[in-house]
C-alpha cells in the first residue's frame, strides 16, 4: 500500500499535476453543455462581468472545484474502470448521509408514503405493509392538512397542524412553552438562513459576526445578499472554544470600521468544528447578544448528533428563557433541518427556524417574504413535524425505531472516535475530537516544501493536500480555506459518514496516502 | 338573495366597513404572537426602519391583506358558525387546485409512495395497491438515483436520470433536442425565477421588461432584488395582446433614463389575463429579444393548461429553434413547474428551469447558486419528471391516467366559460376569455360613487370592491392593482378553480352581491 501511494503520489504531485488541467482553473460546473462551452461570454448578452458582482464573489466550496474533479474521476471510473487505483469515490465532503448508504428511519418513511398515496388508508393489504402507529399518525397529519389535500400549498409558514406538532415537540425538548406561529416551515436550512440575511443586511456596511471556521452557507449567503462577514475565530487549543473576549474584540473592530454589526451566528454543535458548546458558554453569549443588541442566529441542525457522554444540547432559546429572558430581551432565530441528525434525510429538504423576539410589524415583513414562495414543500414539512415528535414509548413502532437511531448515532460516534484517532496518528496532524455533528476538521501542519509545490500550481496549501488525497486514494475532503481557518493554518473537513465497514480501508489509504506526501515533501 | 346581497353590502360598506379594522392597517401576518405584537418595534435591535429595504418594498399581493383578512373570517366561521351569510370561505386568490378539491393524478402519486419507501417494492402485497407501471417507474426512478438514495442530497441541478426524462420530455413535446445539462431542478418555478433575477440584476439601473398586468412573483422578486421593474402593458382590447410597438416603446423610454435593460419576462399562457400567444407573435418576440441583446425568461408553467381549440402552446425554445436560432443566437430561460397543469401539485414544490443561450462560465455561476442551495427536493424532482414524461397510450396505467387528465381539463374548461359569461352579463363588467392559464381578469368599470367610497377608507377601488366581495359572500379574489393594470382602470383576478359543483353558486353569489354593489354606488 506504501509503495503503491508513495508511486501514485509522486506520480500525481510531481507529473500530471503539475501540467494540465491546472488546479484551479477547471470549469467549477462540470456539466456545462458543448453549446456554451462553445460561445464567447464577451459577445453574448450576460458576459461574466455583466452579471451581479455578489454573485460572482459567492463562494461554496462544499460543492467547490474538488467535488467537479472527484465527479470526473467518477465519470472516467465508469468509462474506463482500472483507470485509477480505487475503485469507488469516497464523498466525504458533504454532510449527505444516505448518499453513503445510510437507511432512512422506516417509520418517517411509513408516514410519507401514506400521506403521498392516502387512498392506501383504506384498503386492508395495507395493514400488512405498514405499522399501525404510521398508519394513525398518516391521518392525524392528513386530518391536520385542509382537505387532507397534501398537494395543496400551504399556509405560507407551514400547515398549522404541523406547526403545532413541531412546537410541542421542542416545548418537550426545552421544558419551556414555543409558540406555533413563531415557526416558519422552509425547504430545510438553507432557504431560513438566506431570509433571516436578506431581511437583516442593506448594505456591505452591515456585519454578521460568524464562527470561523464556519459552514460556507454563512459566508455565501452574506456575500449573495451584500453584507460584511465579521469574523470570529474559535480557538482550537481548546477544542474550538467561543471566546467572548474575541466576540468583543471582533465586534469592536468591526464598529471602528464603520460597520454596523446585526447578528451573530453560532453554529451549535459546531460546522465543520464539531464542538459542543457547555452551558457556561451558551449563557455569556446570550448575554452578549442582549448587552451588544445583536440577533442571535443559532444553527442547531446538528442538535441530535452529540457522541460524548460529558456533552448535552441546549437550543439557545431554553438557555435564553432559562436565564429569564423572553422575546423582549433579544431577537433569536433557531435552525433546525431533516438533513442532520439519525435521520439524515437531506433530499427531503425540511426544515423550521424559530424566530422568537421580534416585533409584529418585522415579522409581518418575514411573513411576506415567505409567501413570496408560496411556501415549502410538504412532505419536507411532515418529515420535519416528524423528527420533532418520532415514537414515543409503547407506540407499534417504538421499538424497531429506536434501534434504528441508537445503531445510528452509536455508529457514528464509533466512526467519529476511528477517524479522530486515525487523523491524530498521521505525521504533523493533529485533530480535534468531533464531539457533535458530523465532521472532523484536522489541522495539517504541512512542510515548507509542500506548501510551495502548492504555490507553484497556484493553490492553497490544503487545496494541493485535498487534491494530491482525491487523485491517491478517491477520498473527496474539502480543504479548510474554504470554511476560513487563521491564516497561515491549514486544515481540511472529513464527514464521519462513509459506512463503517469502509473506515479501516479509509484509514489505511488514509496513512498511506499521508506518509507517502511527507515523505515526498518532508523539509 | 337579492334582499339578502344588498342588506349585507349595505350594513358593510355603509357601516361596519369604514369603522374598525380599517382596511390597509390590518396585520398581514395574522398570525404574529402576542408578544410580537406587544412588542415596541423602535426599542428592538430590529425596528423597521433598520430592515433592508428592498424587502419592505417587496408585496406580494396573492397572499396578501385581502387573504389574511379572508383567513380571519374563517376562523370566526369556526369559533362562531353562522357569523357571516355563506358557510365557507372560497379561495379564488391563488393557482392552488388540490386545496379546492381536485384530486391528484393517481399514478403519479402511487410512483412517489413506492419512491419514498422503497422496500414497499419487495412485497407481494404491493401488486394488489399499485399499478404495474406505477411499480415499473419506480424501479427505473431509483436506478437513477445514486444508490437509490431518495433522502440524498442530489448534484445541484437534480438528479442526471431524471433530467435526461424531462429533457426527453421537451424533445418529445417541441420536436427539436433538449440537453439534460441545460435543465435545472428548483423547488417550483418561483426559486428559480429569483435564480434569474439575482444573476442578472445589479443595481436599479438594471431593468426587466415585465408585462402589466403581471404575476407579482415578477415585481416582488424584482424589488427583493434591487432592480426597475419596466413595465410593457398587455392590450386588453385585444385579448390581452402583446405587441411589439409597446415592447419598443417601453424599452427605449427605460434607456433612456439611464436603465439597461437586461431581459424580457413573457408569461404564456398568460396569468393573470389567460391569453395564449400565436405563434407569429412569438416570433416576433424571439426577433425583438435576439435584436435587443435581451435574456428571454418565459414563464411556461401553464403549458398544460390551454381551453380553446383554436391555440396550442408552443415553448419559446421551439419557436426560437424552428427560426433557425440556436446558442449562440440568444439565451433564453423556460420555466415550469408541477403546481400546474392538470396534475395542479403545488404543495410538492417541483419544477425547472431549461437554460440555453448563456456561456459556460456564466452558467457556472447559476450552478453555483444553484450549489448553494445543495439541491431541490427529491420528492419535487421525481414529479417533475413524471409530468414531463407521463403514462403512454399501451401502459397500464394509460386510461385512467388520461380520463383524469382530460376530467380535469375539460371542467377547468366548462368553468373558466361560466366564469367568463358570468362576469361578462355583470353591469359594467368586461372580461376577456382564458384562453388558458387559470385565471380571469375581468375589468370593472366602477361608478364614481364606488371609487370614492373607496378613497374614503383609504383603499384602491378595486380593493374595496374585492374586501366587499369577500365580506358578503366569502369568495376572495385579488384586487387587480396587486398585477398592475392601466392606471384608471379596475379589475380582479379570479382563479377557475372551485369545484365544478360550485359554480353556479359562486355565480349567484357574485350576480346577487354585484347588484346590490351596483345599487348602493350606481352613479
Amino acid at each position: 500500500m506504501r509503495r503503491f501511494a508513495t508511486e501514485r503520489a509522486k506520480r500525481l504531485l510531481v507529473g500530471s499535476f503539475r501540467s494540465s488541467p491546472p488546479l484551479f482553473s477547471a470549469p467549477l460546473c462540470s456539466s456545462a453543455s458543448a453549446a456554451a462551452a462553445a460561445m464567447d461570454s464577451a459577445a453574448s448578452p450576460v458576459a461574466l462581468d455583466t452579471i451581479n458582482q455578489k454573485v460572482l464573489k459567492c463562494e461554496y466550496a462544499v460543492r467547490g472545484e474538488i467535488v467537479t474533479h472527484a465527479q470526473r474521476l467518477q465519470q472516467e471510473l465508469q468509462s474506463k474502470p482500472g483507470s485509477h487505483p480505487f475503485e469507488e469515490i469516497l464523498y466525504c465532503n458533504i454532510g449527505n448521509p444516505q448518499s453513503l448508504g445510510q437507511q432512512p428511519i422506516t417509520f418517517f418513511r411509513e408516514v410519507l408514503a401514506l400521506c403521498d398515496h392516502p387512498p392506501l388508508l383504506d384498503k386492508s393489504e395495507t395493514h400488512a405493509l405498514f405499522s399501525a402507529d404510521a398508519i394513525a399518525r398518516a391521518w392525524q397529519i392528513l386530518d391536520a392538512i385542509p382537505g387532507g389535500a397534501t398537494g395543496a400549498y400551504s399556509h405560507s409558514q407551514g400547515i398549522k397542524g404541523l406547526r403545532d406538532a413541531i412546537a410541542d415537540g421542542i416545548a418537550a425538548r426545552d421544558g419551556f412553552p414555543a409558540n406555533p406561529d413563531d415557526i416558519f416551515l422552509t425547504d430545510g436550512a438553507s432557504p431560513a438562513v438566506h431570509m433571516m440575511m436578506q431581511l437583516l443586511i442593506r448594505s456591505e456596511k452591515d456585519g454578521i459576526l460568524c464562527p470561523i471556521p464556519q459552514y460556507p452557507l454563512y459566508s455565501a449567503s452574506i456575500a449573495l445578499h451584500g453584507g460584511s462577514l465579521v469574523p470570529y475565530y474559535l480557538n482550537e487549543c481548546t477544542g474550538w472554544g467561543l471566546e467572548i473576549s474575541e466576540l468583543q474584540k471582533q465586534l469592536e473592530d468591526a464598529r471602528s470600521k464603520g460597520i454596523t454589526v446585526r447578528s451573530l451566528v453560532v453554529i451549535n454543535p459546531g460546522n465543520p468544528t464539531g464542538q459542543v458548546l457547555a452551558e457556561e458558554n451558551q449563557k455569556e453569549i446570550v448575554e452578549f447578544c442582549k448587552n451588544e443588541r445583536l440577533v442571535l442566529l443559532a444553527d442547531e441542525v446538528y442538535q441530535e448528533n452529540i457522541y460524548v457522554d460529558d456533552k448535552k444540547f441546549n437550543s439557545f432559546k431554553k438557555i435564553a428563557r432559562s436565564m429569564g429572558y423572553g422575546d423582549e430581551d433579544l431577537p433569536l432565530v433557531s435552525f433546525q433541518s431533516v438533513s442532520k441528525g439519525y435521520y439524515g434525510e437531506c433530499g427531503k429538504r425540511g426544515g423550521y427556524m424559530e424566530v422568537t423576539g421580534f416585533s409584529a410589524e418585522v415579522r409581518e415583513q418575514i411573513y411576506k417574504v415567505a409567501s413570496v414562495n408560496l411556501c415549502s414543500n410538504i412532505s419536507g414539512q411532515i418529515l420535519a413535524s416528524l423528527v420533532m415528535n418520532p415514537p414515543k414509548v409503547g407506540d407499534e413502532s417504538y421499538e424497531s425505531f429506536n434501534a434504528e437511531k441508537t445503531g445510528i448515532l452509536s455508529s457514528l460516534a464509533r466512526r467519529a472516535k476511528a477517524l479522530e484517532d486515525a487523523f491524530n496518528g498521521l505525521e504533523e496532524v493533529t485533530c480535534n475530537k468531533a464531539e457533535g455533528a458530523m465532521y472532523l476538521f484536522p489541522r495539517l501542519h504541512l512542510p515548507k516544501k509542500a506548501i510551495e509545490a502548492a504555490k507553484a500550481v497556484e493553490a492553497a496549501p490544503d487545496a494541493f493536500y485535498a487534491r494530491c488525497l482525491l487523485d491517491a486514494t478517491g477520498i473527496v475532503v474539502v480543504p479548510g480555506s474554504g470554511f476560513g481557518q487563521v491564516p497561515g493554518t491549514w486544515h481540511v473537513r472529513c464527514t464521519i459518514l462513509p459506512h463503517e465497514d469502509k473506515i479501516p480501508d479509509i484509514i489505511s489509504r488514509l496513512e498511506a496516502f499521508h506518509e507517502a506526501f511527507m515523505e515526498e515533501f518532508r523539509d
